[in-house]
Order: C-alpha cells, then sequence, then structure tokens
C-alpha cells in the first residue's frame, strides 16, 4: 500500500473530533446536549442576502474572476472605507472563506520549514493551515488572568529567528474573546516593522466587539502598509458560514500578486455566494445593534453564571463570541467526555471543547474549555446549571 | 519590506495571462474576439440545480459537514454507481471544486521535495497546486502524432525515484482530448502497482466521451483500490463552473481520512451550490445527450476546419472539449499575441492558449495552440476563417 505523506499523518484534528462519538451515543440513548462547542451561530442570515439568491437570473453558472466579481471587490472596499480601513478594489482578493485567505497568506510568505509565531490560544485551524504549508507554529503564551491581552513584546523577540516570517493575530480573539487596544496593535506594528516580518491579522469578528470598545484594525497602522494582511469573512459577521465567501485584504502590491497566483489556480471563489454576499453589505445597521445586543445578553448571562460556580474562573470577553473557562478539574478532555459519556442532569447535558486544542504549547490549558455562546439565553442557563452540577458530582 | 515566499515567487501564471493586456487592447479599439482560449462552456446549467437553489429554504446559512451534505453524498455514490464505479458515501469528500480535490489528494500523499509523473500536456493549474504543495512535476511527454496516447510505460519507469509518490492523470484530457483506452489504464494500474505508488485520475471531463466510446475510469481496476483517487467535479458536467463544487473518491481508507483532516480545516464545502449539485444529479438523461451532441458537431466543424488549413496539425479529441493543434509558427506565443495586437479581419480577431503552458518541459509545444470548443459552430467556422487568413498573412 502506497505511503500516505508525513504531512497528512501529523495533521491535526479538530479539538473536539475526540468527543464526536460520545455525543453520538448519548444522542442515541435519548440525552439532549446543549452544543457549547461550535462556532455556528444560530442567527438568522441577512434576508437582503438570501433574497437575492432566490433572486438570481444566472442561466449559465460560470466561473467569476478568480479575484472575485468586481461589483463586490468595490462594494467591499467601501465597505471598509466607511469602517476607517481606507483600501480599493485593487487591495482586495474574495477568497472561499477566510479559512482560503489564511492559506493564501502563509503560502505567499512562509516556505517549508519557515516559522509564524502566534499569540496561544489560538484558532484551532491555524495549525492545520501551517501544518498543510509545511510551515512550523511557534506559540507565545497569553493568559486568562489577563483576560489573554496581547503577551510582552520581548516574549515574542526572544521566538524571532531567520526562519520568522509572520506574527499572526486574531481580533478578536477565537477562542480568548479578547479585543486588542490600540496600544497593543501600535506594539504589534512596530514589531514587525522592527523585524521585517509580516502582521496576518484574523479579523473575521470585527463586527463584534462589545462594551463600546472599538475595534482597531492593523490596517489601521499606515506605516507598516507593506507588513500587514488582513483576513475576512460574512461567515461570523451576516451569519453566513455556509457562503464560504471571504477575503485576503493587502496594501502590499507585492503580495496581493502572489496571492492572485494561488487564486488563479483554484479559478474562482463560489459565485452564488458571491451574489449574497454583495447583497448582505446592504444589510440594515439596525441587524447588527441587534445581534450585538443577543450576543452581549448572552455573554453577560453566561460569565455571570459561570462566576458562581465554585472554582471555575473565566475571561470576561470583549469581543466574538466565545470564553475561556478555566474548571476545577485536572484534565478538561477527561470532563468534556465524562460529561457526554456518564452524566445527565434531567435528560440532559453538555458538551464543550477542550482548550487544550487550541494551545500548541503541550500540557498547556488543560484545565480550560472554550464555550461558544451562540444559544439562546434560556439554553445557556440551564448549560450554567448543568456546569454547575456536573461539576460537584464530578469532584465528589 | 518583508519578503514574499519563495514557493509564491516560483507560483507559475496561466498560460494566457501574458495574452490578457492584448486582448483588453483589442476590446477597446472595437476589435470582437471569438474566445478559443477558455474553458468556461457556454452551455445552460440544468433547470432542476438553478432551481433548486431558488427554491431554497435556508434561514441560516450554516457549514455543512466538513465531508458535505450526507444526502449529497449518497446521492453520488449511487451516480457513480450506476455509472459502473462501485463506491460508498464513505469513500467520498465534497470539495471545493476539482481544484481543492486536487489539492486534498498532493497534501495527503506528497510532502515537500517530492515528485509527481504527469503525462503532459497536461492542465496548467497541476503545475500551481503542485508547486503551492512545494512538489515537483515530472513530466513523461505524450506527442501529438499519437493523438497524445499514453507515454510508454517504459519511459514512466525511467523517471521513478525514491521520491515519485503519484502518477496524475487527466482522463478525458485538457487540453488534449485524449480518452485513455480500457488497455491503457490497465497498463498504468500495473505499473503504479508495481511500485507502490498513488494512481490520481482527474476525470472531471469523464461525462464527456465521444464517437460512442467508453470512459474507463481508474476506479474499475480492483486490484488496485488502495491505490486509485479520483478527481471529479460539477463544472463541466452541468456547466456549474461557478458552483465550485468537486470531490475526491477513493477505496483507501487512511487516504480519506487524511484528506478528512485537509477538510476539516477548511470547515465545509458551499452550501449554496451542495444544494445546487444535489439537484443537478436529477438532471435528465437527454440533457447530456444533447451537450454531447453539440459538443460532437463543434468538435467536427472545428476539427475539419482546422485540416483544411495548409500547414495546421491536429489530434482529433475523443472527449472533453479541448484539442491541441500544431500551426506552422515558430512561436505560438508571438503569433497568439499578433492575433490580438496587430491582426483583424472585418473587426474580428481569435484569442488562443499558447500550449507551452501546458508543458512542464522547457522548449517543448513551441508551435502548439489549445483550442477550446465551447463556443457555437457558426462562430467557430468564423474562428477557423480567421486562423486561415491569419496565419497566410503572419507567413507572407
Ligand atoms: C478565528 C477564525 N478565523 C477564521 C475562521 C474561518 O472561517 P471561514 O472560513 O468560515 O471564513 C474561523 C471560523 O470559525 C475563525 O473562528
Ligand atoms: C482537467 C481539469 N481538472 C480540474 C479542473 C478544475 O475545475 P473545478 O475546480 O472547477 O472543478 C479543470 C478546470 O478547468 C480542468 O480542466
Amino acid at each position: 500500500m502506497p505511503a500516505i505523506s508525513n504531512k497528512g499523518q501529523i495533521m491535526p484534528q479538530s479539538p473536539i473530533r475526540k468527543l464526536v462519538p460520545y455525543a453520538e451515543a448519548a444522542k442515541a440513548r435519548g440525552v439532549e446536549i446543549h452544543h457549547l462547542n461550535i462556532g455556528q451561530p444560530d442567527i438568522k442570515t441577512p434576508q437582503v442576502a438570501l433574497e437575492a439568491v432566490k433572486n438570481n437570473a444566472i442561466d449559465v453558472l460560470a466561473y467569476s474572476h478568480s479575484a472575485g466579481f468586481a461589483s463586490y471587490r468595490e462594494k467591499l472596499a467601501a465597505y471598509y472605507n466607511k469602517n476607517g480601513i481606507a483600501v480599493t478594489s485593487e487591495d482586495i482578493i474574495v477568497t472561499t472563506g477566510g479559512s482560503e485567505a489564511l492559506l493564501f497568506a502563509m503560502g505567499s510568505v512562509t516556505d517549508p520549514g519557515d516559522q509564524i509565531i502566534i499569540p496561544e490560544p489560538f484558532y484551532a485551524n491555524y495549525n492545520g493551515f501551517a501544518t498543510a504549508s509545511g510551515v512550523e507554529v511557534v506559540p507565545v503564551i497569553s493568559d486568562l488572568d489577563s483576560g489573554f491581552a496581547l503577551p510582552p513584546i520581548a516574549d515574542f523577540e526572544k521566538l524571532i529567528t531567520s526562519k520568522t516570517k509572520a506574527i499572526v493575530i486574531c481580533n478578536p480573539g477565537n477562542p480568548t474573546g479578547y479585543l486588542y487596544s490600540e496600544e497593543e496593535i501600535k506594539q504589534l506594528a512596530a514589531l514587525v516593522k522592527k523585524h521585517d516580518l509580516f502582521l496576518i491579522a484574523d479579523e473575521v469578528y470585527r463586527e463584534f466587539a462589545y462594551d463600546g470598545l472599538k475595534h482597531h484594525s492593523v490596517m489601521t497602522q499606515r506605516d507598516i502598509d507593506a507588513h500587514t494582511i488582513m483576513i475576512d469573512s460574512v461567515s461570523k459577521r451576516y451569519s453566513m458560514c455556509g457562503a464560504r465567501i471571504g477575503c485576503i485584504v493587502s496594501r502590499n502590491k507585492e503580495l496581493i500578486s502572489t496571492a492572485m497566483k494561488f487564486a488563479q489556480a483554484r479559478l474562482s471563489p463560489p459565485t452564488f455566494a458571491q451574489v449574497a454576499s454583495e447583497a448582505a453589505l446592504e444589510t440594515p445597521a439596525s441587524y447588527f445593534t441587534d445581534v450585538i445586543d443577543e450576543y452581549v445578553s448572552r455573554r453577560n448571562t453566561l460569565v455571570e453564571g459561570l462566576e458562581t460556580i465554585p472554582g471555575v474562573k473565566v475571561a470576561k470577553p470583549k469581543g466574538a463570541f466565545y470564553c475561556i473557562a478555566e474548571l476545577p478539574v485536572e484534565n478538561a478532555d477527561a470532563f468534556a467526555q465524562w460529561l457526554l459519556e456518564d452524566f445527565q442532569l434531567d435528560g440532559k447535558t453538555i458538551m464543550v471543547a477542550p482548550a487544550a486544542g487550541f494551545y500548541s504549547s503541550e500540557g498547556v490549558g488543560l484545565n480550560q474549555v472554550r464555550i461558544a455562546y451562540v444559544l439562546e439565553e434560556n439554553l445557556l442557563k440551564e448549560a450554567v446549571t448543568i456546569l454547575r452540577e456536573a461539576l460537584q458530582q464530578y469532584n465528589a
């Protein structure tokens, strides 16, 4: 039998993959599961986007331009300008999700054997894209006690080698919910400028900033235009995860023309989804205020609930819709499995994502879980009750 | 300024990219261009697929399963079984176009520095996916005089090294239009078995086999189940290029579970497009007979026309919708540019793809072009007239 590639063998799996069979078995036993483990919003997709697809007049479903519809790129540029990011459509390539934008960015700035530095805990699939690109992720630890603030710049500098090509940040953060301050973004800007690195900023949760805080994009740092690459996506913004539309944005023309070569090889991003995404830009502002209000109440319900559980520590998120909670257990992985395998409260249990999968340092975050608040508030309340009971039993 | 990756620098560009500005300038001068250079069918997408999208009842456009809708995979398996390929839905991962399936296949079987052998001329983007994966393409020449038949097995064996991981074929071929015989497929099967290699068969044109010839899939060679990987796509079959739906099919469970890790990292294939693709499987058989009839008449018109031009040699395609023509010029690249820059016949000209871009051997195919017959017959007739006149003037 021919051999699978080494890369294929070490490709990491999803942090919750091991739990899936236990969840299925629990469901088969009739146990109801509250899914706190997923990042799929339950929020309705804007009507204007869905209608545009229903009313499309396509008769030959053709490839689009490899960079995406020109009309969509123009409107996207206008959206960014309105949000204080001065770009033109030439600075944008439409991609198949933020996922593909990340892959194009890594391919454009790294070769096999190169390194990228990422504050951990981080979105687990960065590991997957790095492995697929033959690139090594070098983590720099951020911690719960600081709310997962930017680690000291000195910590980054200790890790920079001749192989370091980029620093990757996620802002607001999945899984941390942390929103970088303007000061932190400026520190990062100075760092990449000093060491001549790329700064890849995953801003797919850019609209989800709470408590009146402002989102500070790396693209506003005009003295590092040659360094900045922004990753964006319609997935979370418009609850359109299934569209598979994102984009890579940079004012570095060489970077964009390189990413275009990757884009041309795969021909085009999906057409129906571009129709939806272009229309989604017409979403009324009230949609966002409603959605943000909803997430803020959910966050408050969840965090306030978690804080009443003895031994539970949580970093209150300022953005996105995740938080990391430290639990009074030794191994959150075993606990998460136990929740599905051995526990129920009135026929219900919860599924959480063990946080170790969001760290690439061995042995860190073992007592943490990521909780996504993409469930209605009454379900989140129930989830907190279930967690409280479960921890009591587990530790008894 | 931080440096672009080496990989990004050597990523090949499309064979027609250099011509695009000349085409734009010609259009600006009011010259009408018959595009013989593209693989975008002009055929209408089946109504049943378009209607399914218009009538969708989605209110939250969610991620699908990373392997694609279960219902779609079931129906796809049924489609393959009907076509003599015994597979189950477990053997299939739905991808974002055949393009992504190729990328997953390369990532699953090769590491940076490995080699894959491909009969040339071949689909130019194989080069792009190989470069993105850090893999070297080793070409084995097939020639126009044999109609681009499979090169002798001995020619492959001469090129196999310890770094060779797979042989990639395209059947029917883009850009050759060649359809491998059952005997040729059996020879390839024996070869990959003997040398323990993967056989990646790009069968995206599987339905386009002409003159009563049968398409022989590598999947019918049951003694090499562990070796075969089939790449497929709805792009050409249903004239749904913009859907971005394809699949990777293999009975090798380890291969599929490896490809699944790549699939999970990018979350899911596009949802609307899966709705369309699932419905497309209900396309009435008459659609295909009509489409095939149409392509056969176009091919006949084109090939018969080309054969009347002095000095033009063409391999009559047995499938797909491309052919390679040898022209009485030294450098088809320069000629193709001249067609756009300096020539017109009654205000019209043609755009062709210089074939050198489909070879990875330096200096081969310099006097060849690829012509796609995705235009209506009267336009193809005109195109032949234009080519005849152009060659006469060019060589005068
Ligand atoms: C931080 C982050 N980046 C990127 C993505 C990829 O999303 P998509 O490919 O759907 O745009 C996700 C999805 O969960 C995410 O959480
Ligand atoms: C031979 C071949 N393989 C694969 C593809 C990729 O097609 P898609 O990604 O649209 O499925 C094409 C498109 O032209 C092709 O000609």
